[in-house]
């Protein structure tokens, strides 16, 4: 990792890329957050501080006026991870919207990096959000799996690092896409003219001042992290996948993510009108957090620090229950008498990404903070929300054999035609 | 172009890779000579000194004994280009007849980067040589057209570089290269799983160090141009072409190329070993001078600095005789008095390019140093020498349409057994 040295401005330094937006990734904040696309920690039990995040990337609020409008195009209620502030940030989503009012044509982007065999429940999040949305606006979607990215920035072969792709290919399909809307591909297995092409003309404009500015990187680092920036953008930009979109190379793209995937995509938004392509649109998702708090990591190594996608019920049970960190007094008396703090809860934070009804999480959110509500109890809602989850993720993934695989990540014209 | 800075030592930076030859490319030496892949300059009127090139590359002498043995080992007279030391210096040439002489594979991997529409007569020095070698050898060419280079490096669209290189591969086939055992490639056109597999793997061990020391970039350059050189060290590997060489990846490679190309089979050989490849093997030939002298350039902007392949048999005679640089005396009683000077002369130094027969070549320098052989007359032998060669050429060009170039440049198995 790269992220020991104190990243530069860029506003001095930039030569090729003229960035437009706010484009440095402060490493460390005064108020101890760090966002970048390999760390998200925060010094806080509250977490990172998202309405600083929002003024320091130069991105826009997602207010109560956005979602209204999302409702009134749609013509539906808006998912719940929007109601809740979950996703709470975009850049040109009103210009999607007017794509969408018109009639006209635009697709979805989102991807992973494959680090580990099990994913956790934090990593469904952007998947059943992107899935809502294919739902709603009826799309291609696009999923990049960045096999290549985790080869290079942990010791992982890229054969091996393809088969993490292949594993979580599964998991992801199991969310539920549309596979006649739905295209998966892993980096290293995809590449092709048409994609390459793209990421020449991106690595073309992008020179080693900006990338070390924007992620960090030194001389130290490999020349593939050095290119991977550009690897990741390409999927924005329509003329990648012409098996999908044909010769239309400006269908306009919106990528659902979390916030610390933005550096990659304000340097794709400034490079794409000097390739004469058009800016994709974003919309930023908060951090799931660990099991022990938001001022904690979730850790692959670490089984506790997070629900898995294939635990069991009674490992559910045993995690939340001994691990997730409570927002509770220490006896029954004081948290009947103090009431307990919701904002650093985890049994409750977690609820509010996967209890989809609005009612039942205000009134559990009025009885913890009363007292009314025991830490035991919100527990248990937490457990008995979840697990059905998880179980339904599983058996989802069983019906993913190699054969459904294939059919999502062979290279194919969708549904649409273009 | 990157390299007006003085290019640091590479020893005491390198991290990820740990280069066990010389390679160091100084950018300007003591004697005025400069040579990298992009800059070939030298002060002297006799050109560049390549024995000290072969000093300061690591590279060893191709000297009488090697020759001596490649004439052993195949059972036929060298290439004029071998005995006249245009190829001069060489990597692992030993390894390579010793697995000739065991009946074991190898192949052949050369290249261009396609930077103008038409080639001049120094660009058939390496094809001519390669052919020889396909012809004595007996085994697998590839032909890798960096056009992804020349976009990177040139004010050329990619697209335009593609155009450019598909022109070169015609010029290169009509050098008369066999179909079933020759494969020409552009970059961006090949691009593939198999080829990004090899490129990501050397771009995970090349840092940004070592690009800097080696090609002499620097943060104000392209992130494409770092990561660049992977991409040509990529086909020194068989693992790079599955459908010639099936599963076999480590199928041994002999380079001939011009010995400024060196610097990326330094690095290609450095990371090798690390990836359980085999390094392949270089032959190096010196450069083509230009008409006006080894002491200046050629330059597809000046038409007669240059013989093209296009040219007419009237703009050869006119070019030799109007701009190549004479080793002849001032007037013909001075001449008489004390002889040409072969060293310098353009007109002799390119018959020892194209004029086959020995024992001519050393009477006409034999009569050129004695004054016995008039400059008017020189350049005449020349004209009458490659007249011939570029109407061929020509002619041969003619039959490459657009089925045949298709044919060379299709992905396919070639006539071996792997």
């Amino acid at each position: 990792m790269a992220q020991s040295s104190p990243v530069k401005g860029l506003g001095e330094e930039i030569s090729s890329v003229q960035l437009d937006e706010k484009d440095v990734l402060k490493v460390e904040e005064d108020d101890g957050d760090v966002v970048d696309p390999w760390n998200v920690t925060s010094k806080s039990l509250t977490g990172v501080d998202y309405d600083k995040l929002i003024k320091k990337f130069g991105s826009s609020k997602i207010d109560q006026e956005l979602i209204a409008r999302i409702e009134k195009v749609t013509g539906k209620k808006v998912h719940h991870l929007l109601r809740r502030g979950v996703f709470f940030s975009h850049r040109d989503m009103h210009t999607i919207l007017n794509l969408f009012e018109q009639g006209k044509p635009f697709f979805l982007y989102t991807g992973r990096g494959p680090s580990s065999d099990s994913m956790h429940l934090g990593h469904l999040i952007p998947f059943m959000f992107t899935k809502w949305l294919q739902d709603v606006f009826d799309v291609p979607l696009v999923i990049q799996l960045t096999d290549d990215e985790k080869s290079l920035w942990k010791n992982i072969k890229p054969e091996d690092a393809k088969k993490l792709a292949y594993q979580n290919a599964k998991a992801i399909i199991a969310c539920g896409f549309k596979l006649d809307s739905t295209f998966i591909f892993s980096d290293i297995d995809f590449m092709n003219p048409a994609f390459y092409l793209n990421i020449l003309k991106i690595q073309k404009l992008v020179n080693g001042t900006t990338v070390k500015a924007i992620f960090g990187l030194q001389d130290c680092d490999s020349v593939g992290k050095f290119s991977f920036p550009a690897i990741q953008a390409a999927p924005s930009f329509s003329s990648t996948f012409p098996l999908i979109f044909g010769s239309q190379t400006k269908v306009p793209c919106l990528i659902p993510c979390a916030i610390d995937q933005d550096p990659y995509f304000r340097l794709t938004r400034d490079v794409a009108p000097k390739l004469g392509y058009v800016k994709p649109a974003l919309m930023h998702s908060t951090f799931f957090p660990a099991l022990q708090g938001a001022n904690t990591k979730m850790s692959a190594s670490d089984l506790n620090s997070a629900i898995f996608l294939n635990d069991t019920p009674k490992q559910i049970k045993n995690k939340v229950n001994k691990h997730a960190y409570s927002g509770g007094q220490a006896t029954v008396e004081e948290h009947r008498e103090k009431g307990g703090n919701c904002d650093v809860d985890i049994a409750y934070q977690y609820l509010t990404f996967f209890l989809e009804d609005d009612e039942k999480l205000e009134q559990i959110r009025k009885d913890y903070t009363s007292g009314a509500l025991l830490t035991g109890e919100l527990k248990k809602i937490l457990i008995d929300t979840i697990t059905p989850i998880v179980l339904q993720h599983q058996e989802a993934m069983k019906q993913v054999n190699e054969e459904v695989l294939r059919q999502y990540m062979t290279p194919r014209k969708l549904k649409f035609d273009f």
